[in-house]
């Protein structure tokens, strides 16, 4: 029996189901490790000791390496001094700071833990603003697992969704036709569509102007959840490029390198609003995750990450199309390639993306074959070409399978 | 110009209001230091350098003294193999055995970042068990700062909280007049009341076991919100001494000694209903804060740490209330020693308790005016015979004051 194998049935003891949440191995049967035991840059460890190198990245969270060491630093460092004191550090403000000098529609910012805490808080800010209660949101978007926002809904009311409106991504049309419904408070987007079990699909142009407009025309605050996409695209903002600011953008995972951290930034109309909420938390005042943030974003924009990123995610991307036509398959790669996903065409089960997804896990390369992936600025160009070698032996594996 | 003023002063230009939330000390005028940058022990520092004797242990989180060595060792050695990776380590099925071993009325445990996850959480659990959707709630107690709980309403929907149903603590008839209402999925209750602004209050044991009872009678599931008093009172669960056992508790502060964790915890016919929620969030794996969890809990449990609070609490209690009667004060000292609370008699406005709190400041001991205190296991005899002359020389200056 394996040690993930041990640990799984120890699990099932009193973790309810064994394991919950995006990280739950059991949704990929046995194939997948649900254990992990060590990281270093662009490689993790399972349980069992094997080495896989990382195109997860954690889910999103891990943007300069596993273990970067101006990061840990950094951290452990202010731990060192005192992490949940009485108030917070002066590394608050300075990170605040940051923020408003790195993203030009952020005049100030407010800290939490988890995304969800992020756009949570956002649309309370919204909310105090406008004075009124709807959201649009995008049908299928991932906002979080709060039960305002959460896909699954067990346990979840009515009531904890009647404030929700749902309008089609890239459909202008749908959006203007959802706010008729009126007391529209905000509308919720994300950068790209980037929901689970489907391609990928960057915004339109027109659809994020226009959004940018609906929300000066209703009079609503224009929200982007930045915290899938956040810190990979643009670190000005994910919608910097076409010219679109939004009021307030809620932002968390890679922010800190895996350190929990979250945060909402936004422009200075909304200070005030901002200021009236009860929003709060044990430990969101916490100074070990807000260093390990700065020197995070810094690391990214001083390096130029998001062109190391963007190159990873390019060389990565040649090399998944060459090998796929190679073997005689027709792949679909869609989403930025630094936030990549491959699907099989006409693959609607995803059936034989699992079957690929699992040939490069035994070949020693982790991605998902139903949620996108993620690269950070280790996935130097050895480290690509010796995960291509990889997906290589796991389309021909695939191939002499079909 | 204090260190402290100019951190607040440029807080002020990126974020709103200066600060937010529990650790806002704007509220306290400029009496109270913002910012903090070290701690030991049962000390912290100022930004300016001040030290003072903590007793209010960073609201809760900090039980076995800040920077404790083996907390912070095996918090440390987590980090450098890896925190946040593309599963959980070995040590969440370890702290979920260790939970499940020490408190009775867990048979699994599912972990999260914020006392408001869990609650949240929890109250999922019981929708999913229940098909229900009302939540039995006491007026003005505290479960979070989520929309559903948070005490400011500014930026909450009136559908966001149309599912609580409130009754008064410590009142079993207003609990059973409360679940008219029907469709109850649950009971929520702290396992004493603690408001802030107003005397602590024991739970009568007539109506924990009533709530019991009552929660039994309407087929919903019983919830100890554990958040606060959780590790303090009682490491079996609050209400242990009661015979009363909760069929879900939600925990968070104290466990891991200020690194970020939450819990929910639960009774074995609750196990399928909770396998059902889609919740989850981003650092909700990370291996660290489990680790610094399941060392705090063993600590806490080895060394007998619930008494030694017991005691410090006795002696600072006993000694406050000596120099209360000495300088002529009438003080109600309420809530368990180990969480304490002093107010004045007749000091409606808590003008007095403010005056007192800030002379208490300056003579270098750190407590709150209108929220309770928390001890840990390093305020030693010595340390709180410490505070005891720093709070009598803060009586004396009262008394002189008035």
């Amino acid at each position: 029996m394996s040690i993930d194998a041990e640990l799984r049935a120890r699990a099932a003891k009193v973790i309810p189901g064994g394991m919950y949440g995006h990280l739950n191995a059991v949704l990929h049967g046995e194939t997948y490790p649900q254990f992990f035991v060590r990281a270093e840059g662009a490689r993790q460890w399972d349980a069992d000791g094997r080495e896989f190198i990382d195109l997860m990245c954690s889910w999103g969270p891990m943007i300069v390496g596993h273990r970067n060491p101006v990061v840990e630093e950094a951290a452990a460092a202010q731990q060192a001094r005192g992490d949940c004191l009485n108030g917070p550090g002066p590394i608050m403000v300075e990170l605040a700071e940051l923020l408003v000098e790195v993203i030009p529609a952020a005049d100030w910012a407010m800290f939490s833990k988890n995304g969800t805490d992020a756009t949570t808080q956002a649309l309370m800010v919204a909310r105090a603003a406008t004075g009124r209660t709807k959201v649009l949101v995008a049908h299928g978007a991932y906002h979080g697992a709060d039960p305002w926002c959460t896909p699954g809904l067990s346990g979840v009311t009515p009531n904890q969704r009647a404030d929700n409106v749902e309008f089609t991504y890239n459909d202008l049309a749908s959006a203007e036709a959802a706010a008729a419904v009126g007391d529209v408070a905000a509308i919720l987007v994300t950068p790209f569509k980037h929901d689970s079990f489907e391609d990928q699909a960057f915004a339109e142009a027109e659809f994020a102007r226009g959004v940018r407009a609906l929300a000066d025309r209703l009079g609503a605050a224009l929200v982007i959840d930045e915290v899938r996409a956040g810190w990979r695209l643009d670190l000005r903002g994910s919608w910097e490029g076409f010219g679109v600011r939004p009021d307030l953008s809620a932002w968390s995972k890679a922010m800190a390198n895996g350190h929990p951290i979250a945060a909402v930034t936004g422009v200075d109309a909304l200070r005030g609003p901002a200021q009236t909420l009860y929003s709060t938390g044990s430990f969101w005042f916490s100074a070990s995750a807000m260093a390990a943030a700065k020197a995070t974003i810094e690391i990214l924009r001083d390096t130029g990450g998001v062109a190391l990123m963007e190159r990873a995610g390019d060389r990565l991307r040649a090399g998944l199309a060459a090998q796929a036509a190679a073997h005689g398959f027709v792949v679909n790669q869609t989403g930025p390639v630094q936030i990549p996903w491959l699907s099989f065409e006409g693959d609607e089960t995803l059936a034989r993306g699992v079957a690929w997804a699992a040939a490069c896990l035994a070949e020693g390369v982790y991605l998902h074959p139903w949620h996108n992936w993620f690269l950070s600025t280790a996935h130097t160009d050895d480290e690509i070409d010796r995960a291509l070698q990889r997906t290589d032996a796991a389309f021909a594996k695939l191939r002499s399978a079909v």
